[in-house]
């Protein structure tokens, strides 16, 4: 594969900034962006996306629980699959870039192996997913589930917040709801799946890094907990006979972040829903209900906090005499990123002068469902402010061809491995990284 | 004045009680209670009381701002005034005896004392206020507020919620709002102030007491105080770069209870109300804002502990780089109790084979207001189970005999001290309680 000219990947990478913003235009918003799972604007988002694989010189199809396809073709019909891509549904009043640039950056790539008329040993799938976000249905990850063989046919009977079901609008987009399970991968043709995807959060940002390498996605617990005391005049109760529901939840708050805090190896633990029953500025709170999110790289990990975290809340509740009620409301597991495309994906910064930087993705992603049928990696792009799920979401345009660079060196290096004709380059980042 | 004979008390505790569930049904709310200021109610209220004060051989009258008079006159016209009262409005969905208790009472005490052909150096002028809770137009402690000359014409623009001014609302009431000042009492003259009310908190029943003396109407300030950090995600947002206001709040709200806990005079500080931006379980919150109520004996501890717990806040917002904001919403004063009316009540308990308990009152009461024109006292009723402004709120009948009989008492103490006839009687526990 020749080298590509700086201008070259500099106008590739304006061109996936470009048409993130011209897919923002396509949206069930007024004045914001929000394209859910089935709907009209889903499908003109396909049919956009399935126009611009076709200009990359792509096949395009959809499949059954409603992806868009494009694949630039091996020679070999018998070819393993290269799957890339992100998700093009959106959050509410959501950003232009969460998924999309994935999505946009993936079909550079193939026109970029297109033009240079590069010969594949795999085939080079490209792939928005139809739902990632899950806030039409409640379930996420309905696209890379359904290709996981993951779709869970009780979502079927999941409704909107019309009460229109999924499978009625699965029906109404031109789908066949008792058909969703054929759009499960065969695991037996996958090469792997890369995604890139902006990173969310501020840690690139601080570290002045434009692009960093995922080495797992955190596995996540939630839980609602709630602290039941006895409420009271706050005047006429003297400190030492209340039951007080809303200082013992803070408190518990108080250890939640000191916890994890304490851990070493970037967990997270959050608190980000409160509610003090009757919640009267007169009223000893009786009841006290919160959201924890506590999320670790390693299962392993994020076991340990969340033990510490429920010790931490019993004996609060002990010691305070109250009620303590733990409900899960959520639990994924950690997936560590592939060892070789970690290594795929750090030679290439290498081959492109980026230095190498590592971390874990805090939020989850359909690389996590895809997991389970092939190795999986993924390439961060710096978010300023961190922001994300937020109008103000953006992207550095340097950064967007910097990552578009790193793509095309990875595609180049993971077919030269795949041809067996791969030579590594010594650097020392990648030794360091690697080891 | 006779000792009364417990068959007698025990029955005018019993009527008073039955006369507080009759008004209990003089609602405009179906299923529970709620009786507010210039309604129809308020009216109906007025004139029942204004029956059962007639039929204690007192002449009645309603005043200037719509509180409910009755006197049981002096021999002499130029006697002063003893004022036996409390109010006679309530919360929504509130119990039957907070405030009303204290008017049916004063009732029975009037009553008791025409039954008994009591020569009166002073006239035993019973009220029932018009609004002392504000929970129609905001403004609280409206008609004991008006009689010591404090009623703020700017109030007769405050709306409910439906709109209606209270000077509309005045008129309609059958009041003349340009006359409400009229309602303000004379200080020369009065000669005190009494209040029975029950205690709507838990000490006394902790303490096995069914009558307490009042020391204090405790001050109190109310604020709203925000903390003001940075959003962001529950995953991607490392622990050491956070601004997380849920946590500085948390924080907070310990100190808060560490600060009263601390105290050694009853000082209490609640947090009772919190709202998390934007309260979602995987967003840290970027601000959350919550309530404040501090009280204290003495307005000296008052600040003491305003000032200790405002130091914490600043110190937890500097120390997270967080933005504090601190809105005042609420002050009132301390308010001493009279020392010479307390030991009137406490030789009334030892009369009656009472032990003596002192406590603050927390709460607030129409006392305050007209502690500012005469010297004012408060007898409390043991709350079972602490329990007020809500419908389970109770009182134990004995006890509401038991505490009518040390009004009989003090009244019969106060009649001998206005005619200098008074002899002490030793009592070690009166002595004890007046050291």
């Amino acid at each position: 594969m020749n080298v590509l000219d700086p201008h070259t990947i500099t106008r590739h990478g304006k061109r996936a900034i470009e048409r993130c913003l011209a897919l923002s235009r396509i949206s069930e918003m007024d004045g914001g962006i929000l394209r859910q799972y089935l709907t009209v604007k889903h499908a003109e988002a396909n049919q956009q996306a399935a126009r611009w694989m076709q200009q990359a010189g792509m096949t395009t199809w959809q499949d059954e629980v409603g992806n868009q396809w494009g694949r630039l073709a091996s020679s070999d019909p018998a070819a393993k699959r290269l799957i890339v891509g992100s998700h093009l549904d959106t959050v509410p009043n959501a950003g232009a870039y969460d998924g999309i640039l994935g999505v946009m950056l993936a079909i550079e790539l193939a026109d970029l192996a297109h033009q240079q008329s590069v010969e594949l040993p795999f085939h080079l799938d490209v792939v928005g997913f139809c739902d990632e976000e899950g806030t039409r249905f409640g379930a996420t990850l309905i696209g890379s589930k359904a290709l996981a063989g993951d779709f869970n046919a009780n979502w079927l009977e999941l409704t909107d917040e019309h009460g229109t079901t999924m499978a009625d609008a699965m029906t109404v987009f031109g789908l066949d709801p008792l058909k969703v399970q054929d759009a499960a991968l065969d695991p037996t043709e996958l090469l792997a799946y890369w995604e890139t995807h902006i990173e969310q959060g501020p840690v690139l940002e601080a570290q002045q890094q434009a692009i960093g390498v995922v080495t797992a996605i955190a596995g996540a617990k939630r839980a609602l907990v709630s602290f039941k005391g006895r409420a009271g005049h706050s005047g006429t109760t003297p400190m030492h006979m209340r039951q007080d529901s809303l200082v013992a939840a803070a408190e518990f708050i108080c250890k939640v972040e000191q916890s994890a805090a304490q851990c070493s190896n970037s967990q997270v633990a959050t608190v980000g829903y409160i509610d003090a029953k009757p919640g009267a500025v007169n009223v000893i709170a009786g009841k006290t209900t919160l959201s924890l999110d506590v999320r670790a790289q390693q299962d392993s990990e994020l076991d340990q906090l969340l033990h510490s975290i429920e010790h931490h809340a019993q004996a609060i509740a002990e010691q305070r005499n109250l009620t303590l009620e733990w409900q899960w409301t959520h639990a994924a597991a950690a997936v560590a990123c592939d060892q070789h495309i970690m290594q795929t994906f750090m030679e290439a910064c290498a081959r492109n002068d980026e230095s190498i930087a590592l971390l874990p993705s805090g939020a989850g992603h359909d690389a996590m469902a895809i997991a389970t049928k092939c190795p999986v990696g993924m390439l961060f792009v710096r978010s300023p402010g961190g922001v994300s799920h937020h109008p103000s979401e953006t992207v550095v345009e340097e950064d967007v061809a910097r990552v578009l660079a790193v793509m095309y060196s990875a595609l180049a290096i993971q077919i030269a491995k795949t041809q067996e004709t791969y030579e590594p380059v010594t650097h020392d980042d990648v030794a360091l990284a690697a080891g």
